[in-house]
């Protein structure tokens, strides 16, 4: 199933999209939900992020690949984590496909993307194993974790480096019953193809990741993780459009303007 | 006034807390309400967490002894942060009200309280100045940042030390109309007065805090920021009661309980 959420009437409606059509849903795929028999070309409506998260995680650092190209900026020795220790995004971050990344007037030209799958909480989650713990999963969506590298390095915290307004494009829908290690993720910038990876070449698992994070705490329906990108990546600038495209899922898009 | 959230009829009600008697509300602070003919003697409903923030923002370190008191333990230099950089907690912590701080079976004798004073923002709030930025302000409650030091110093970020599930009492209710530069923590420990500290003792205030994190997010109605601690804190264990108490508002009281 291929689950959205959408403007309708001015308020925020789940969806189930089958071809060119969005059937609109009373209730949520998180609860109790029923098919209305409203239809909308898909074309039409505005889709907004599929679902605002109670509690929003993100892996951080978790492929080989780019801990070894940061480390290389920096001159230091790469270091990679030892352990699955799940971190934190904020939800003034969001915004939906097609909505602009806005880089503030103050931020330097180190604004970069870093293209990452979504792995979207269906039921609550406790203490569950490795083996169990995808059935816990409602799906899957895409995600832009959007780096001010110079307030990444130096705030105390990454509030402004990861957390401005504008810095976490997620969507454009869920998916569900995909299995996680046969994704691939292809980033591109102005058509370019700039990355690309294998999901499964994490350093840790998304089943890891859960199962971990379970043992201490509850996840919630509409909790997302964020699973971290590969690779090297490259600054953005005004006028750009950048793209996270994974297979089964679908293409992330958002246009970059920079205030003035 | 005094803002609650209330168990009723299975469903959280917001509710003003008149002398002794909860008012229930339709809608919500945040939003559009009225008062509903509705009232229940104060003592007979079960009190909920007064909000579920869309962002759980906290200032971390924000008071000087308590900076140094850490970094005495730990046998280094006291380190001030320079800017108010904001963190992240997370909701799935949130305990209310005389319910349980768990201490997970596999955590050290080193799980400590910290009282704290918790902003609730009221209005949606971009780049407001310092003057201004009390406008967009709710009210206050009270708040208790429970941390396994052990994890919160190895763990790569704060999930289990901070996040652990109950790890964030958060309540009774909340306050409107206060100036937070008034305001007095008294930590109690089984009924021995363990901290007390003036609010206004904060390296960065409430005021600094919210204006100049809306210069680069938006706040948004029911967001929290917790202020810090200040002083040292002390182990809780099995059995023991730990209380916050803020002048103006009242008493947050949680006991505590080793998993088995």
């Amino acid at each position: 199933m291929k689950w959205c959420r959408f403007q309708h009437d001015g308020q925020a409606t789940y969806g189930l999209i089958e071809g060119d059509t969005v059937v609109a849903v009373s209730g949520s795929p998180f609860d109790v939900w029923t098919r209305s028999p409203q239809t909308y070309p898909l074309h039409s409506v505005k889709l907004l992020v599929p679902v605002i998260p109670p509690t929003f995680y993100a892996a951080g650092v978790n492929y080989r690949e780019h801990v070894t190209a940061i480390a290389k900026k920096r001159g230091v020795e790469p270091q990679f984590p030892p352990f699955a220790d799940v971190g934190y995004r904020a939800n003034n971050a969001l915004v939906a496909q097609d909505e602009a990344i806005v880089i503030p007037q103050d931020a330097t030209d180190l604004v970069q993307y870093e293209g990452e799958l979504v792995v979207v909480i269906g039921k609550k989650c406790h203490k569950v194993s490795e083996d169990q713990v995808l059935d816990y999963v409602l799906g899957y969506t895409i995600g832009n974790d959007v780096s001010e590298r110079t307030w990444q390095r130096n705030d105390r915290t990454l509030w402004r480096g990861k957390n401005t307004d504008t810095f976490k494009p997620m969507g454009p829908w869920i998916i569900t019953g995909l299995e996680p290690d046969d994704l691939h993720v292809t980033i591109r910038l102005n058509n370019r193809v700039v990355s690309e990876y294998n999901v499964k070449d994490a350093l840790f698992s998304v089943r890891h990741f859960l199962s971990r994070m379970s043992q201490y705490l509850t996840l919630y329906p509409g909790d997302v993780l964020w699973m971290g990108t590969d690779g090297d990546t490259e600054n953005m600038k005004d006028g750009d459009v950048v793209e996270v495209e994974i297979n089964d899922i679908g293409v992330l898009r958002n246009p970059v303007v920079r205030e003035r």
